[in-house]
This record gives structure tokens, sequence and C-alpha cells, in this order.
């Protein structure tokens, strides 16, 4: 009699950034299947309980024992979802998950791993507030303590050079509370005090908060945990309107001047 | 006797690279409810005809008109939705809808308008690949003719030393045959002949085709019109296992010489 092992399987699935409205079909399907859901206490609770789903949710700042975890699990034939907020694969999950994968036992290698992907948090504001990132753009993550200070000044600096509008995630670290306050003077210095800055906060939640202001007027504590920070290129505009003013970056840089 | 006029409305929606399973349920009730479909016509054919709906499909370049369309049908009380593929803010239909809203007349300003986003190509072939934009990262649309050339040039000089990883969006463009070759060229001699290039066509679709080489080994004929290229940043690496390898950006960039 023969005996094949059912082969466990990851799939690290993007949430979105709160709205169900915004978590894909695909993303649906693999919960709808999974044995077992892991991830960040927040993430894990959106996921809604059920018969044979075993939620093993954990503590910020502990993403490599997280994904170890998953892998263990999948390597044992169970079918986990790694879940988190907005898109795996931007500043979140999925990185961790081959950083683990990398320096883990070889037979990690033959799990079926994929990676759904999700709306990224910018995407999620950038909808809400217009099209600021309607031209070229770059996304910085402010978050960690895994880069070195001296690389985010000298990154976000070269960003304003190259008139990217920038997304940063993460502007408010709790290692780094005075970070973001020296970014946004970086910033005024290379781009001028009039550059829009957008604060997006809680996009797409009940409690969601946009703000649309110049850098001259742009203070740290106007972003928390929970913002995602655009600033603008050249040339991002607003345009006037009852109600909530539109901010959009123009698809054409003819005779930009950088 | 009262009237009140319907007033008209336009979402501006993301369709995703492709399959099905990646829209968002907020689109799929958008075009659910919407009496008139407006968009390029491979997007256009996307959605499923039905009683009630008219769809307007046009051909590429003409953004600007189409644009124009949605919001006068939107001005005589039609619920418009105007269909990107990928993200709607991402390259795509959202700041041109802005650009016509902006230079048109006073009473568009009145319109019901939202943007509904989408996984835009990068997110999905980044997923398919595993987690190339695992660290900071930029966007750079090499399609169009709206931008000088020695801008994009000194962008991608820029963005290779702040060292992003790099999505190229519409990297053979038309208009510009001979441009991604000379992308190509300034990037091995910023960043090296081993830089790691993900070429992944076709996203999500049943012709799918993802291509990992080095740059010295990229060639501009490696991306046609459905490609989406990725250009790692110093620290972007391979995991080698059964079929296809895992691209992937550590979260850390400690100990980083840029």
């Amino acid at each position: 009699m023969s005996f094949v092992q059912d082969l466990g399987s990851i799939a690290i699935a993007g949430l979105g950034p709160g709205d169900e409205a915004l978590v894909t079909p695909e993303v649906t399907a693999a919960l709808a299947e999974a044995t077992d859901v892991v991830g960040y206490f927040p993430y894990a609770a959106r996921v809604a309980p059920r018969e044979g789903l075993t939620v093993h949710a954990s503590d910020n700042r502990v993403e490599l024992e997280r994904a170890m975890l998953a892998l263990g699990l999948a390597a044992q034939g169970r079918k986990v979802v790694v879940v988190s907020s907005g898109d795996p694969g931007v500043f979140a999950m999925a990185a961790a998950v081959f950083e683990a994968l990398e320096s883990g036992p070889d037979h990690w290698r033959t799990l079926d791993i994929r990676v759904l992907p999700g709306i990224t948090a910018m995407l999620a504001a950038s909808a809400r507030a217009g099209a600021p990132l309607g031209h070229d753009f770059c996304a910085i993550n402010l978050s960690d303590n895994l880069k070195p200070w001296p690389v985010i000044e000298k990154r976000v600096r070269l960003a304003a050079e190259a008139d990217f509008a920038i997304a940063f995630y993460n502007p408010r670290s709790k290692a780094r509370p005075a970070g973001f306050a020296r970014i946004l003077e970086i910033l005024q210095e290379a781009c001028g005090p009039d550059r829009l800055v957008l604060f997006a906060r809680a996009v797409s939640c009940p409690n969601e908060e946009l703000r649309i202001v110049r850098l001259s007027e742009a203070r740290a504590d106007m972003a928390d945990m929970r913002t995602l920070v655009i600033v603008g290129s050249s040339r991002t505009r607003v345009i006037e309107r009852t109600g909530q003013p539109i901010l959009y970056t123009p698809r054409s840089a003819l005779g930009a001047s950088s």
C-alpha cells in the first residue's frame, strides 16, 4: 500500500488597508481553504474564526519567528496563510518568510509557496486623495531599525532630486521618534515650502482621515503609526471643489526643470 | 411638483493585472451598478456585457478624450466607470481624468468622483517572483512621450544611486524603441553586471512568463508591451529550489555601502 504525504503549503496574503471590499477574491479563497493563519495580532483578528482553522497571532517585531512558525507548519503538511496588511511584498511578511526560508532546512525549499498580492497602503491613500502617484514615484519605509539612518537621509535627498513623488511608510517609528521631523526638514530644504503633502490615516476604515498641507505647514505629529504620508513631486497639484479637494500629479513632465 | 436631478458619478477603477481573482469586490460592485463603462479596448473587453450597460471602448493614446467623454456622461446623470488595467492611479486613467476635470467646465467639479484602487502590475509581478520590492523601491514609466528623455536618464541614475529596486512600466515604448536598451546600459554602468533583473510578462494571465537574469544578460528585446521589468537593489537575491527560483530583497540594509 503506497502512501503519499500530503504536502503543505504557504500563501503569504495581503489583506489590503482595512475595508473588506478591498480584499481580493484570491485571498478570500486562500483563507477559506487554510488550516492555519499566522500573523500579527490586528491582522490575524481580521480573519473570521471557523471550525478547522487555527489562528496563530503574535506580537509585532517578531517577523522572523512568525515566518519560521509558518514554514514549520507547512512542512508538517498544513495549509498555512500568513496574513499581512496591505500587500505582503511591500514592507511586510513576504521578505521575512524568504529570509527564514533561505536560512532554514533544505526541505523547506520543496514547499508550495505563493505570494498573494493586496492593495498596499500607498495605492489606497492615493486613490482616496486623487492620484498623487500618477507620475514616477518611490516608496520609503521609515519604520524599522534594519536600515542605518544615513542611508535613509541619502535616499530621501536623491528621491527629491529625482523629483519623485515619495510615499513614506511607517513615518512615526517608535524606534526613531525624531526621524520623521528630520525628514520633513530635509524635504523642505530640497523641495521648498510649497510642496504638497498628504497625511492619510486609517485609509478605508471608518475613522479614515485625510489632510493635505504644504511642506511649510507639515509637522511630524500629523502622522502616527497608522498614517501613510505622500510628498508630491514638483508637479503635484490640488483641484479645489465643493467637498474634499483632489490631489494629483499630471502625467506630463514636459518642460520639467529637473 | 419638485424635481431633483439624479446626479451622475464617475468611478475610476483598477481591474488588476488580468486574473479575475485579483479584481477587488469594490470594483466588481461598481461595475454591477454602472450605466456606462469607458476604457481602452482590451480593458473594456474585460467587462461582461449586460442589459442597461453601454460600453465605450476607445483606442490607446486618447486618454484625455476618453476622460472628457466620461466626465460628460457623468454630468448627464450617468453612472460611469472608467476602467484601467492594474491600479488607475499608477500610470493610468486617474491622472488623465483629473487633468480633464481641471481644465473642464466648473460644474464638473460637483460630480461624485471616486478612484477604486487595483493590484498594479509591479505588485503582481513581485508576488509571482517572490518579493523583490521588499525594501525601498521606485516606479518609473518609460512609455509615454510626455517626459523629456534626459529627465528619464537622470531619474534612473539617481534611483540607482539611492539603491532602490526599480520597477519599469511600459519598458518597450513604440515611441522610443531604443530607450530601454539605453536604460539597461546606464544601469549596467551604475550597478554592475551582476545586478538581478526580472522580466515579468502577462502576469496572472494564462500566457504568463517570468524570467530572471543578470544585468549583463539582459537585453531590451526580452521585454514587450506586456512586460513589467524590475531591476533589483544591491541586496536583491535569488533562492534556488526545485521549480522556479525565488527573487527577493531582504528587509535589512544594515552594513549597506550606499
